[in-house]
């Protein structure tokens, strides 16, 4: 991954295809590079120029003698050659900016995994095809043709800061840029990807994760295929947020098996995200409030969920308390003397109790303000604060600025704006704020789900723990055959996971002495090799007893293809449950959730890429509704079930398991193979 | 709700509590009603100055001759004396900014109280108290003392524009006023109503909607607690979105039955909206967001969910993608013409599909961008367009400007952009869309979410059509004891729903004799009187036969408490609803949904106010996941069972109801009477 690294320390730059012509994205490259203050070697490559922008142009990057990094803007078919001339001069990333590779069709990817082909060849990673290249915000190095570069008055002035930003599109990545500098954001670099033929945001924020003055990264991602790399970039550390696209591209799957229905790609994104500790969020908007609260509180990570409002209108601390529940935050419960401080402090027509509601009157006098938000962060039962102001103008400005600055430095807690105002009310306020640590935010539920940002786990440190997988999915030891309901128990038995008594039978007399056998109550089950919905048939009768029995054998033979009639004990009460592991884009994942008949409908489910430890497992189970019903006891034995299971090959289906007390039974059980 | 008018229209405005100092709130209220242009008679009311601001200063507004407004701004101690000398002076709405009342405490509310009896037995209506006031923005009427009227450069000249707005909240209110100001959206008026001891935010809006110029209207509501009120503002017509705080306080509820888990304060209002066509938003920038759309895209209504996206940024088309599914609005399949059409402007590179992906080249040719614009919108099977730009400078803006414009006006739909760049980049780009009658947003999800929002039933037209009711909870006709489950079934029957043939039994004999009854096969409860959840206590047999009928009967009967058995047919075979009645915050409601022992887990229902319409039952029914497992004519049957309900004084919990083919059978049933 080092190589990546000239994507922002090159010290030579190529531009192939660098032009003559004023307004190109040929000629704006080679302007960006000298506009920031680069201060490495920029090389024009042109067929005949003499010399573009002031520079001495040459006829390719090896009779320039080489440079570390190159942006490739040539026509389609010069690609080729190009990404040759890089590989021979010894560069080390090329980037591709030309379209009309993989976007096109079959034959654009064919020539894109060419250019790949001749890359790998000479050990050169290659940015693009389809991108808008990079911009190292610290050392000048823009490769980019990006016209956000060439905005008068320059919008790019980098203000220093340590966000990463890798982006799979090039004019969205970029605008997300501009909006994070209009903030003030301070950015180490940005990447945009296009095709990602070779390097993907992944990995570029996986890169950018071993640069320590890169404390947080953000990405745009539009698609996630690699579950290895996604471990390697949550492990490298520094807080991360993804905004995943293409959540509706899924659509409804073929329903081969329960577990294939519930496991959409989108659940297995959101499983794997939270398995990882990294932040998923669902807009622009939000990534860049989840940056600003990862860049500025950083040295003060929340020890615990309980939030405190402090609140100058009512209405916002209303608001703030509903965004409090909604992302899985606590209101602290403020200790007495706090309330007793806060008693001194706040007219009767506010409130003591969190949400604080100060009132506007306490901004009149200066030295309130400072002291409401001492005594609220002084309180050991605070892990974080919201504090929420509206219409906020003139001198009251300065006063709040430098109260919070002074709370968040000696607190050591995270204290997060929220100012619901015009911008021209308060001009300077978001970027005083920001300069004493403060992320301030247009809404009080803006505010306060940047701060639930903070405490997904793996965000609070660059320290990520690995554990010990406990299920895994690499070689298949058995694979029983399909449909053989029976044969998967008792494979599933010997791994000391609990399943009904039982046998397959063909014979009424056989049927009856089974039921006898289990005590007296039975299922009957026909059985149809690679039938997997046996209810949808007939094929299942439940509350069979001896006297029952033969009458059952006779309907459940009849059915077509039926080979033997599997009677086993009838077992109740316990919730129902699915167990599955299937195959995802990122790869193998398991899925828990609720089971039975409803399973689709009741579309309770959670899900994490295996492979899974204990940990992973529980959180997995904790986050399903149906989880709620079930007592310590039987989430143990479920949890023994999982960690239990054999590795598969496929699809593995049991549904439902039947969960109580403190036993787990698969009660159905199928397996779809790879293939 | 005429006298409501004089918040906007009054010709006369007496401040009580006038102040000799500046910068109080009482100098700065009369300065407000001189700084925005109001022509009507500004009248001072102080105890001992004879003018203040430069206007004559007078002891009451008694012996100002009267007045049509009041704004009060006295000390609470003095607060009833300004309002009986009002009510003397016959002022036709009198707004109590004085805070101290019912928000205190049980003091203030009682004082609050008298307030609203003084008022009241003089015929004048009370805004407040605990508000900032109300600003009429084209008679330039600002009663009001928000520090927002005072910032220089002035950010509330107002814009022509026909936006009602009311809050609850003071600070927030202003604060949302402030923003939609900054945004250039054109306000009407906006009201913030306090502690609304008389006048409440739904009442202000919907006398709003009575002013002709008011084309839309916003609010932000802390407590709807009226649904007569609501349903006459729906009636009253303009599309309405309300932000509705305080989801998180409604927590959970005592379990007296599955409706009132299910029936949630938040589902409710959830349900009311949907029922009544008015748009539930989540956050304040959304709620302007959808104000935007509503205001510029009013003469153009979308007849249908068919989006059309238009990008320059393939990331922007997928992000727009996401949002559309994620709204319940669909992609328009375009037609072969139209996809011909823009083969030969988008490049190979782009996409001709919906996301129609033009990439940043289309750009250079601004002929091109009008063309495309052109045929997309011209499409029959399109009904409203999203189109999306990112880093769009200089130049360029005029032309997409211009092309927007002409499309919008030409084709009668309505066009929405997402442009995700720094404002900087484009610095008039947003109020030149605003003029050509484009809302504008920062991310294709706030761009489609705006979008959906004209799709609400109700916001499209003025005329909101009230359907007869069906089912009403008026008048108890019949009121069965509680927990007399045959009883309560019988008097279901009655009223021609079905129930399962059974009877209660009081020996042995008689139970085998049940059971023979219907059909050989039945479930047979125990009867406790006041025993609402039976199958807790072991107190439901399933699958007695007239065999084991004598051993059920036994092990029933032996229950604490227990009065008899009931033994009914058994029946099984279709989908499991709940249907309940339940009272609720804001009057009786009913809730359909998946049913059974899993109901709280499966957690899926919707609710509707009673009285409802077939059509709202309809809608309700399809909201739920469970239905998608039903038949049309299973469906029928559900309804048919809902709107044969009798009136209930109290919670009705019908569950389970067995739904499957063409048959809807309540299994179970509870009634928990009012009171």
């Amino acid at each position: 991954m080092d190589e990546l690294r000239a994507l922002w320390t090159a010290r030579s730059v190529a531009v192939v295809g660098a032009s003559t012509r004023p307004g190109t994205p040929g000629r704006r490259s080679v302007e960006f590079l000298r506009r920031y203050g680069y201060t490495g070697r920029v090389i024009p490559v042109h067929p005949s120029a003499a010399e573009i922008g002031g520079l001495p142009a040459y006829r390719s990057v090896t009779a320039a003698g080489g440079a570390e990094l190159a942006l490739i803007l040539v026509p389609v078919p010069a690609v080729a050659g190009a990404v040759d001339d890089c590989a021979a001069a010894g560069v080390r990333v090329a980037i591709i900016g030309t379209s009309g590779f993989a976007e096109t069709g079959p034959e654009g990817r064919a020539a894109q995994e060419d250019l790949v082909a001749r890359a790998r060849a000479a050990g050169m990673r290659l940015v693009g095809p389809n991108c808008i290249g990079a911009a190292a915000f610290h050392t000048g190095l823009v490769a980019s043709f990006s016209p956000l570069f060439s905005a008068d008055p320059d919008p790019a002035a980098p203000p220093p800061g340590g966000i990463g930003f890798a982006s799979a599109s090039g004019a969205l990545g970029f605008g997300t840029v501009s909006l994070a500098l209009q903030r003030g954001m301070g950015l180490f670099a940005a990447v945009t990807t296009g095709n990602e033929a070779d390097v993907t945001t992944v990995e570029v924020l996986t890169a950018l994760a071993g640069e320590p003055e890169c404390g947080a990264l953000l990405g745009y991602v539009e698609s996630l295929t690699d579950g290895d790399a996604l471990r390697r970039l949550a492990a490298a550390g520094p807080p991360t947020a993804l905004l995943v696209a293409g959540r509706s591209a899924a659509g409804a799957r073929a329903a081969a098996s329960h577990t294939g229905v519930l496991a959409t790609p989108d659940r297995v994104v959101d499983g794997a995200l939270r398995q990882l500790g990294i932040v998923r969020v669902s807009d622009v908007d939000e990534l860049l409030d989840v940056g600003d609260a990862f860049a500025l509180c950083a040295g003060r990570p929340p020890q615990g969920r309980r939030v405190a409002i402090v609140t100058t209108s009512g209405g916002s601390g209303i608001l703030a308390a509903d965004a409090v529940a909604a992302c899985g935050l606590t209101l602290a419960a403020l200790a007495p003397s706090t309330v007793d401080a806060l008693k001194e402090i706040v007219p009767a027509y506010g409130s003591v109790a969190n949400p604080v509601d100060v009132t506007a009157s306490v901004l009149a006098d200066r030295t309130l303000v400072a002291r409401t938000l001492s005594a609220v962060a002084a309180d050991p039962g605070v892990d974080l604060l919201v504090v929420c102001f509206c219409v906020l103008t003139g001198e009251d400005v300065d006063a709040v600025v430098a109260a919070l600055g002074e709370v968040g430095r000696t607190s050591g807690k995270p204290v997060l704006v929220a100012r619901t105002g015009a911008d021209g009310l308060a001009p300077g306020a978001a970027a005083a704020l920001r300069t004493a640590g403060i992320p301030s935010y247009p809404t009080p539920a803006r505010a306060v789900r940047a701060a639930a940002a903070l405490l997904v786990p793996g965000t609070n440190s660059r320290e990520f723990v690995v554990m010990e997988p406990a299920i895994t999915t690499n070689s298949p030891q058995f694979v029983p055959d399909e449909g053989g309901e029976r044969e998967l128990k008792e494979w599933l038995g010997a791994a000391g996971i609990e399943v009904p008594r039982g046998r397959v039978v063909s014979s009424p007399t056989g049927a009856v002495e089974a039921v006898r056998s289990v005590g007296g109550r039975a299922v009957a089950k026909v059985v149809v090799p690679g039938l997997v919905h046996k209810a949808a048939v007939g094929g299942v009768v439940l509350g069979v007893t001896p006297e029952t029995a033969a009458d059952a054998y006779h309907r459940l033979s009849a059915i077509d293809g039926a080979t033997g009639v599997l009677v086993e004990e009838q077992l109740s009460g316990g919730v129902e449950l699915l167990v599955g592991v299937a195959p995802s884009p990122l790869g193998p994942v398991l899925t828990v959730g609720a089971g039975g008949t409803l399973t689709e409908v009741i579309d309770d489910a959670a899900t994490r890429l295996l492979p899974v430890t204990e940990a992973d497992l529980r959180s997995a189970v904790a986050e399903t509704r149906v989880s709620r019903l079930l007592p310590d006891a039987a989430v143990d034995a479920l949890v023994r079930l999982v960690l239990a299971l054999p590795p598969v090959d496929g699809a593995l289906d049991l549904n439902p398991v039947l969960v109580g007390a403190d036993r787990a039974v698969v009660l159905d059980a199928a397996l779809v193979r790879a293939g």
